[in-house]
């Protein structure tokens, strides 16, 4: 019997768009206003799907007390009122896109989570604008 | 041409969360304040996505008119402004955690649905907080 | 230079609507399915509004820090996942619509914030039905 | 390395539901209110998702600008502040459902996106009521 | 003890803004495509808050049932799924833009609420455009 | 007859809370996480009310279209991807908390109105912090 179990986070960061091979005319043109040398910033929303068998002794499949623990020690602690750029490592040579961000938290999470569950992350930069990994 | 098609609802309901197996201890351990005996409570949206062929003289999958009758005739009615412990007989020996409730709302509803239309259900206890049965 | 602040707090508890000196017909008829005797339950969202001057050395009326941590200590631990009628002592023998809750939420917190700072309390008990006091 | 990304945008526009093959009888049973011969509407909600590989110069899938613009040319300048059965071609002969509109949606956007992006559209018609196109 | 309390509802509607007494070129300059001859509509949401004394029998400002009944009644019913223009009298030689929309809804429940009750009405169009009457 | 009308824009940005007339162990211990040197950032909200006539010719009190590009114009054009401190000059000696921001804006858009609307600005940092200006 497996059930999909989500926990919604969020965390405000800086950022900026910006690929240091390219010249300042190129990275403007593709990253337009995200390209802003002085940063601009998110309230990013991210939410972790959990998939797995209901254990019969609790009912859930995951304790949500504990995924959201998990988030907060290893995402939220380290992305939560940074400059993704400038204060996280994985973006020291990666551009901070939404995309890479996903990624990024997924592979974080992946290694807390037992194998046993599928894992996978939605992330809001704006209400507009989200992501998701993997896909399918 | 398969569609898939939402129906989003909600029911205020009480629970506790318990495993009448284990002592007072233990499920204070593992359910904190959700195995408080007095009961708390939420305001539960559920979201039914029925998929299948759309009907070529309405343009419809499924009447949502329809649909939205059939949750409230066979969920809402028996949920909302209930005890789910207490008077709902389906969590007398089942523990109504989000995981086990929407697995009954999805037994539930799949006994009023023809077998042509996949079925799958989404149940948020909190914003933060939700489920979702089938997975996939 | 007043500048009124918001902060939006949360918690989950469940209820009856119950006057005791009526008998139980009366009960039904005015509160319908709240009256449940095994009780129901709520997400109930609180806002606190504090209207203020803003300080020139910090630029805030008030840390929302300070008011969330507030809120949390009088309000929260107080209220979320207990049952209100049975675990709050404030509604031994106060009905707890949302108007009581929220004069309650009100006179709790007024007793902790300076006086030179205005106090309102807007208290959601569904999305669609909510209350505020004082009025104006 | 496969991500997600998603863009919402919105349009308001007037429909009714009506089957000219029908009489006015049996499409005021089928269609109730919704079969208003003066229209009625709605604020439409689209959630466009492209599945595809990051490029790894830009961190992006697709530029999210680019995806906006796409869907404000080919949908939104076409359906917004629009009666989709008097002034979109594609609703001459075709009953605007939510079921319909968002096939048409999809495939009017499946012509301007690469094929080696996958796509599926969302559309809200209102909170409670919503379709995705296709399915799985 | 006055509190205010609130009750949201919803109606989807088509309208199109017009002067009768201007011609089309300015009807066209001042309204834009809300001028649209053939109907645009929206999914309105209105909230309806009433101020009053708590009353200590029930704790009940007003019933939020009869509340919501009396505006299904005097509003929804007549509004919910028609042409504003076509379908509802009051906006036979009034233009139902948002302003005077909400002034009619205000005039129509002032008639049904007793006096001693203070009525506001808030309207969204959308979630972006909304009006409030009375100010203050 | 006086109406209330709402227009709410969103603009992105980075920013720090800072003193610079104090230690940095004092900015620390007032403004925590909000004192990271290398900024974070926030999806701001920003809801503009004007409350005037309802004009008997448009049934406006304002034009929409024009409010919006008034906000885009004088406030989205110099906030929205931008970091406050560095690239906005109203913050240049001023510490951008929302209080101070939401006094800007309303400074900024008050010179742009006409005297014969009241204005006030709501200022959403977050879903759960939010500030007013002016009070009542």
């Amino acid at each position: 019997m497996k059930v999909s179990v989500f926990r919604k986070e969020h965390f405000n960061a800086a950022h900026r768009l910006h690929n240091p091979s390219w010249n300042d005319e190129k990275n403007n043109t593709v990253f337009g206003k995200c390209n802003n040398p002085s940063f601009h910033g998110h309230n990013y929303e991210v939410i972790v799907r959990l998939t797995g068998e209901v254990d019969p002794d609790t009912g859930y499949v995951y304790d949500m007390k504990i995924l959201s623990d998990l988030i907060k020690d290893h995402v939220l602690n380290r992305f939560d009122h940074k400059n993704l750029n400038l204060d996280v490592p994985e973006f020291k040579d990666l551009n901070p896109t939404a995309e890479n961000i996903v990624i990024v938290i997924y592979n974080t999470l992946r290694k807390e989570i037992a194998d046993k569950f599928d894992l996978k992350v939605t992330l809001f930069e704006t209400e507009r604008n989200f992501v998701e990994y993997p896909v399918g």
